[in-house]
């Protein structure tokens, strides 16, 4: 038994007009062109009622505000799009000449209903756009078969192959790496960052910081993604060092274990990309609070790798008291191969940490719910068997307490500069020349 | 016609037994024993009293709250004390067998009342002494004579020369770089930093963060010091490169001059050892903040030396208010030798800057003072004569309007985290180990 199970980016969006060719390239999540847009919705209160109702923070990264960007500063390609599409509707139309999108997409697009499982007319009316410019909503787990001949041939496949449509990269990431059933968490850090949780119920976030998406039929992802991840640390090895005398990542991670725990009391807040979780905030900027001369090289690395984690532990709390409790940890990422950086993380959450043994853990979650759309395995927690773990980590009750301690005040320090980011981002952009 | 002309440190103490035996060692101005005691006179009160009294701001630097140290600490010693005297009136008291003390010095005991120019019957009181055991209070002009064999042999000197008292090395430095007339600002970074105006009546601050001192007869020195000036460069020196890497001071100006005015939006509070003007707050910390991804150690070795200036300039912004308008700067110390920190400098205080080519202010202000009270000049101001002028600075409009705007977001910055002062120095205390 074969199949073709795919998993794909969130938050992409292309115009297709009525020729069925694209108006456009994709915009990615990356993409923040809808940031005014986005402000817009934030400031006249709109965001928090689309946020009830749809799972997807505010943010430029949501179709939703794509789209409605498109049609105030190009009404031009606004008025001749016929659809709104993703990256894997685009490629399944070409395969299979349908316009489908799964929920697990859908669900991340700021645009469908999480309660009703369909397009939610306010956001609709918000977008300015009809249900039928929208793809066909399916279950993750839909078959699509009929290649063409020369699709097949393409891409060296038999005509008869089902392709399973698949979830989003987030979601099939949680599943790949076995942490789908309810206390454990997903963390990684890549070149950004993400924590996430499966559970059985949509979760909404009482103050909309973090996301509800669908990971496929009775399983929901709760979250937060993280702009700052090991981007920072390769500033830190870019910039903090001269030609030719920049340090190799295991070379920085010797540094970092000179120094302790909690860096001898130095906070570092790792937003110098702004921030999406916790604090959705694109003005933020970096610090480091609590200098002193005694503070070394060493010091400041070993603070931007715990500033990094503290970040996301921040969104873990908020995941806790949501939808908790956590019990135990999944961490994945670049950073895993990091045996430092995996001890911080496990100090500062305070939980049992895994290491599982594959790093493409999206494609593997794909393939899992491929297997069980095709009837290989009976249930998706049979990942379990799939996923080896290559090490295990138990936290250190003294370096815990201290970092919990030290957690108050980092917390307390990104709360008293908020008010100053809008100003330092606006006094940077006007004299970025 | 030769006379001995004496400059000193302020702020220090020693303690005499009954025989004119030291009990201690000198306690300079930069022990901080007594922390404790200056910070209950902070939260009962008296510490405000007492600055409008004698115009010394509390802190553990002063005498008074050294003398309160040893009375509740060491009560030994403090029995045994018949005179409570400082490091000049040591000396004094070795050539000439007198216990004296010029105003000078003592205006900066914090047990001098500034406007009857005796010790002050409250400060006396809580400081658990009495009159008799301070040394008498004499003018800054006063001459000594009366050397014995001895002591002129030993000093190489006759002993009929006469010896003028002189006053302090803060009050002597103004005068030594000729910045005695209104509106003409001394501003010095050499390893700590100092900014100080010479005024003809005492002026109080009505917040108690600036000091008012005696220079001499008819004019006073109000002004503040800065712990966090040079040292900072040094700590960036010593701290952020490896070994064999370690760069020169002109090879870090270098450095900074790839950046450019306000370090592409980055604040950096120097207050690395805690602080006293313009904050007082001994668990004040140093701070970056603003950092993003494009900023390079370039632009953080800029915001170094542009918030140590800043942070004087708030200090001057202070002087200004309270006696100024201030017209003109005098700028001294190490820092005086580095052009970029001087047009800095220029550039954020928005006023022309002289660099007089004289290194050794105090020594020089001394000299003057023994002259005019030897009838060598009829005035104090002809030190004008004296000083030559080595460069001139003149501020350039567009940055300084730039560092007008980026001063506000960093007192802004400053205000924002003071909160958070005591709990992370309390976290690094607790964690030293």
């Amino acid at each position: 038994m074969v199949g073709v199970s795919l998993s794909a980016a969130m938050h992409s969006l292309i115009l297709m007009d009525q020729n069925n060719q694209p108006l456009t390239r994709v915009v990615t999540w990356a993409d923040n062109r809808s940031e005014k847009v986005s402000a817009a919705l934030q400031q006249n209160g709109m965001a928090q009622e689309l946020y009830r109702q749809t799972g997807t923070p505010n943010h430029p990264m949501t179709p939703l505000t794509k789209i409605m960007w498109f049609r105030q500063e190009r009404p031009d390609l606004f008025a001749q799009a016929t659809k709104f599409i993703g990256i894997k509707d685009y490629v399944l139309y070409r395969l299979f000449g349908r316009y489908v999108m799964d929920y697990g997409l859908a669900s991340a697009t700021g645009l469908l209903n999480l309660q009703t499982l369909d397009w939610d007319q306010q956001a609709l009316k918000i977008a300015g756009i009809t249900k039928a410019q929208l793809p066909e909503l399916v279950d993750t787990e839909t078959q699509l078969t009929g290649l063409s001949e020369s699709n097949a041939k393409l891409l060296g496949l038999k005509s008869d192959v089902p392709f399973i449509i698949g979830s989003s990269d987030g979601a099939l990431a949680n599943l790949g790496v076995d942490a789908i059933t309810p206390g454990k968490l997903a963390v990684s850090i890549g070149t950004s960052g993400a924590v996430r949780m499966v559970v059985d119920h949509p979760v909404f976030d009482p103050q909309g910081k973090l996301f509800c998406y669908v990971l496929g039929k009775g399983r929901w992802l709760v979250g937060g993604p993280v702009n700052n991840g090991g981007i920072i640390l390769r500033w830190v090895r870019d910039q903090w060092f001269s030609g030719d005398k920049k340090p190799t990542y295991p070379e920085l991670m010797q540094m970092a274990a000179k120094s302790v725990s909690g860096a001898h009391g130095l906070v570092f807040l790792p937003y110098l990309g702004g921030e999406r979780a916790p604090i959705w905030d694109a003005n933020a900027r970096g610090i480091f609070f609590g200098l002193t001369r005694q503070h070394t090289q060493a010091d400041m690395v070993r603070a931007v790798l715990e500033g990094i984690v503290l970040n996301l532990c921040e969104v873990a709390q908020r995941i806790d008291q949501v939808a908790g409790p956590i019990k135990s940890i999944q961490a994945t990422g670049g950073f895993s191969e990091a045996d430092l950086w995996i001890q911080i993380l496990t100090d500062c959450f305070d939980q049992p940490v895994t290491v599982p043994d594959n790093h493409e853990g999206s494609a593997l979650g794909a393939a899992v719910m491929g297997m069980h759309s095709l009837g290989l395995v009976s249930d998706l927690t049979e990942i379990h068997r799939l996923v080896s773990d290559s090490k295990q980590w138990q936290p250190n009750k003294k370096r815990a307490q201290r970092y919990h301690e030290f957690m108050k005040i980092w917390l307390e320090t990104s709360q008293l500069v908020e008010p100053e980011y809008a100003k330092i981002a606006a006094f940077q952009q006007k004299y970025s020349k």
